[in-house]
């Protein structure tokens, strides 16, 4: 049985965040040990630098979100971890596409229009002001990150849909000109992931400025969760659980009986403070034994670039053979 | 002395006529041979795929090129003759440069305004029908091909000097953010050089389908310099050289005393048969070795690859380490 590729990009520009542990890590850790599909997971630092010009930050961040993932025990023998930029194959099959994508598509990309829109309600702007070519151009990026592995399914939130679908219309495109070459990927969408609300209980979001860092020391969490928002009931009056930061953060951490006790708790008044002991208590125990691995990974940079290392040479195992594959249907390949 | 870098690409996508041998190769060739500079040139077979989707002639042509540049003797001592696709730096330094590229500046290029202001004349069309991303984005590639080996200087036709501007604005852009990486170039516009009329008396063009190959056997070059137009006079008939391709054809490979000879012939009525005999002798006497020499070549493929690889060291000895410096200037780089 072929299993099934499965691609997942991480950029390079933040300190991951409880939000992304719950909503996006702590799922593909768990994905990367189905020995029944084959997971990819990369360190998007090329797509970093269309947001981030602080070379330092997309450095620091690479370090960081790569030990993260290891801490966390994600299961390098079954899945292949990489860097972006250690598979130079991408950047050249992002030209390849670049000759079969027409432009028009890249006008229709909702991102892109998105900062058109703004743009326009300004009066007397450019429509295009504050966009490069690396924005306009990401969908044809993110089509090669995808279909230099041919991964067949791509995980991804509702706002990346459409750069699914334009990597399946640059794929076709591609074999209608050239041949069959490309697998057309599909996009999964997990309707279940959880979203975390963040400190002042919007969408926990590195551009609210509102998170939780994942691997803060313990004292910080801990003086970090006593700061999430709650409304002003005193204790001993009966809470509602909805739309209530804390008890859904709770949720993300504790299991169906926990909660169920937690229910009761807020029916008979739980102070807050004690709720937000119970919610450190809860989630430092779940993240302490992989906190204490990532700061020992911290200190080992070198074991960090091992595994990326390791990583690169099973990504290029399969990128460098199919990239010549490609050359040639193209017509760009040695004389002899 | 630091000798100056002078940057000269080649599209894959055509077999040499004479007009790109007056125009362009036989100076190139001359210039390969200049010990105060470090010439580049290389096939651009990157390029060649905007425009053209046939593998076969992609492939055939990069062939053909390379033959014919080596056969007419360039210097590969002094020179760094190199196949675009063997040094893939490049394409990861489109990709960085794209990160600083004003989109604006791109809807700004006269090529792909042309082909919009083509679209708008026609009504109900797409402004980008039939514009891919290559095309649009291709001022980035030409940036690229130039920044990784600091060219100082690039000599261009006059339709060009808008793509150097632009290489000096992404430049100057990315050494705004990132500190001084780049030299700017310049364009060096040639207002000497020599533009052959083709078999109709346009330009000689692979796109007005006028052209006489350069290395065409010796008794089809005679047949094609036959089918030049020319008016109708009689011989014994004085004959005006002013827009004449006989003419003006000659000029671009006699000597000054020959020329003068030949005018001096036309003012007496030489028949046109005869003119096309002197410069069908002319054009098949300077060929005649170097075709030798081209014939040789195309039966000794793996020689031509030789001399690319070798070229491609050269030119990775550059392109290489360079992109290491830039990686880490963006923030891309192993972690120790």
């Amino acid at each position: 049985m072929n299993k099934s590729t499965i691609l997942t990009g991480i950029t390079t520009t933040g300190t991951p965040h409880l939000g992304n542990y719950v909503g996006a890590i702590r799922p593909a850790i768990k994905a990367s040990k189905d020995a029944n599909a084959s997971p990819f997971y990369f360190l998007a630092d090329y797509h970093a630098l269309i947001k981030c010009s602080e070379p330092e930050k997309v450095r620091h961040s690479s370090l960081e979100i790569a030990a993260t993932w290891l801490a966390l025990g994600l299961d390098t023998k079954n899945a292949t971890f990489y860097r972006q930029s250690d598979v130079p194959e991408i950047m050249e099959l992002t030209w390849m596409l670049s000759c079969v994508t027409a432009k028009g598509l890249m006008n229709r990309a909702h991102a892109y229009k998105g900062v058109v829109a703004e743009n326009e309600a300004t009066e007397n702007t450019d429509p295009d002001k504050g966009i490069t070519m690396g924005l306009f151009s990401y969908p044809i990026l993110m089509a090669a990150d995808i279909l230099i592995f041919n991964a067949h399914k791509v995980p991804v939130g509702k706002d990346q849909i459409q750069h699914i679908e334009m990597a399946r219309d640059i794929a076709s495109r591609f074999n209608h000109i050239y041949g069959e070459h490309f697998v057309l990927p599909e996009a999964i969408i997990d309707d279940n992931a959880s979203i975390l609300s963040g400190l002042d209980g919007r969408k926990m979001s590195k551009s609210y400025n509102n998170t939780i860092p994942l691997f803060v020391p313990e004292k910080k969490l801990k003086k970090l969760i006593n700061k999430i928002k709650t409304n002003s009931l005193e204790p001993g009056v009966a809470k509602d659980p909805t739309d209530c930061t804390l008890f859904s953060t709770y949720q993300a951490f504790a299991s169906e009986q926990e909660v169920t006790d937690i229910r009761q708790q807020y029916a008979e008044g739980i102070a807050w403070g004690e709720m937000k002991k119970i919610l450190f208590e809860k989630i430092n125990s779940e993240i302490t034994p992989a906190r204490e691995r990532y700061e020992a990974l911290m200190q080992e940079p070198a074991h960090i670039e091992q595994q990326l290392q390791e990583g690169a040479v099973k990504a290029r195992a399969i990128s460098a053979p199919f990239l010549l594959e490609l050359r040639k249907a193209v017509g760009i390949q040695k004389i002899v």
